[in-house]
């Protein structure tokens, strides 16, 4: 792995040529790390997860919501490093499917059984449950995060998901918690160094 | 009430399927559980309540705001529990009408007299102030919340406004505050199984 | 003043219907008080100080900036009570003509310089620049703040501006900043019973 | 340099009229000074360093996003006083394309290789990537980081951005850490006095 060379002229560094990288693993819980490489679908559920849960309205009630430049970039990771993402909202969202568009990657809007979703997911990819992680923050989340392998909230989760999910991410919703889930699976699915590699680090 | 089931290959968790869900009572003050428990029906202020009291303006001065939707959830299970949810906002907000609308809850816009509003309520549904739950957080919310059974106030609200009410949610306006009075409200109602229930927890 | 009244069958509280409402006084510094008594004009700089400094752009570069609600009643509170408010703007921001409309307030866009602008000010109302008080958070506004009786910037302010003010408030630009001015100054002359009892409290 | 005179009937200061104004430096580490005078070109990453990397996205799934007013000032400064600013971003970002051109700044959109890019800039103006100062916040950013002479991420970077550069800004992006940088620069270079007389104070 490289590190930025001594700049002539510039400021001097320690050598740190063979750095090694930040790893999400050790603020991970041990007993997770096995469930957490065995994951081959990722599932998100959008709005208070993959965004901080404002719903923007404007005056003709057209809806607006943030996504987060961070986790798009998660997403993707996942997709390039063999882990399939999905967005999942219960929300007829267009914003949630022109997101998913612009990153390339499946998602499901108005979807009224989340968990019958995941289950038909599975199926299509020849998966078990136990392959799956989930990340949601409210109740229509509780029905998938209480059936896969990963079970996986943001910090600001309501405390109704909170206390029945394997994880809560460091991070909020919409502010990272879904980066910081992609980091670890690819960091238990030992693809840090190739990650890294991918941008010239 | 069923919890995860452990995975296998998963991570194993102590056998928790009898898990007594999360309450917000133990933080509520044990002097206003019986008012709680009494309360009929809920209004909410909007700006500031509802949302975080931004007022986007655009170059037009079309004017947006943001909902948050953990709050919009608690609306929705008020209703589905039998406690009536109302939004009253002193602003011609058109953002509020659809908000409502989207909720299927009912809204009242450009109200210049709150506490009559909320009397007019009474009325109608047959019930007294005592019965009333008011959530507001500045000067034009002060009527109303001197006279109702249960006043509330966001984390953020005005001095004012904090200093005369019963109770100051830990959320802040537009950030779950909405939520966590609704979450008290079934809660001091019994009403926590019958919510998990409803979404297969 | 008048408190809310002990609810039938609701909590009951302590005989507060002679509180003494709350101040922002003791948290101002003593040596400003006279100052703050003497305001007649309160001029207020927008990006930074009535909103967060964000300026949001869309694909056709639209710009939309977000007020704060609590800011807006601040400002018509001191027109309702014989303080002039005025918005200052060196950009040429359409929005910030449609905010100090919609609350009826003087607004001056796309000003190229504000300490004239505040000079002008005085001479129309027939005051002195120790009569003024000027809210601003970065360069622009150094120059009238260097010039008026009272000179404050909201607690995020750049520390070029913060090391040259009377005081900071403790909220930020767009979250509250405005109002505690607004507050101050409405305490200072005496205002503030006549301030609630407007509002029925 | 000038400070608020004393106002009469208004509150009286200490004579500091010979205030020695604020600077960036005592805060920026000392082994990374010489680097920052050196500096000719800075170039800024767009979302989560100019921005807070929320991407707003509407129905029909147009983006929007926030800039920071203190920091478009501080791009500003930077050219006034000889630092050429550039943005550069991977996005095929309109928005940064609209804010650049509102600030006179020049600003490169859907750039694949910014390391490339920023190579280029050196040959045009004729510099070495010693007198370069980027400041990114995720793995895109990593390539052009890992290359000058003064490596900068936003308080909030990724992990693997924030172990590879020289320094960290204690504002987030797009809250402000673009400012501290150009902040940094001027005070390095020696420019702080006149930065403050452009402005009367």
């Amino acid at each position: 792995m490289q590190y930025r060379p001594a700049m002539p002229g510039g400021p001097t560094q320690p050598d740190d040529s063979h750095l090694t990288p930040w790893s999400p693993l050790p603020a991970f819980p041990a007993h997770l790390h096995a469930a957490a490489a065995h994951i081959r679908l990722a599932c998100f559920d959008v709005d208070g997860t993959l965004t901080d849960g404002r719903l923007y309205y404007d005056r003709e009630g057209n809806e607006s919501k943030a996504y987060f430049v961070h986790d798009g970039l998660g997403l993707k990771l996942l997709q390039k490093h063999g882990i399939h993402p999905v967005l999942i909202t219960a929300r007829n969202s267009q914003s949630a499917l022109k997101r998913g568009a612009d990153l390339g990657i499946d998602t499901q809007i108005a979807v009224g059984d989340k968990l019958a979703s995941v289950q038909a997911l599975c199926a299509q990819h020849g998966i078990g449950l136990d392959q799956v992680a989930f990340m949601g923050d409210d109740l229509p989340d509780l029905a998938p995060l209480c059936h896969v392998g990963l079970a996986v909230a943001p910090a600001n989760a309501h405390p109704w998901v909170a206390e029945r999910v394997h994880w809560q991410t460091r991070a909020e919703g919409g502010r990272g918690a879904a980066r910081e889930l992609c980091d670890v699976l690819l960091a238990a699915q030992g693809r840090i160094d190739a990650v890294l590699a991918g941008f010239g680090a």
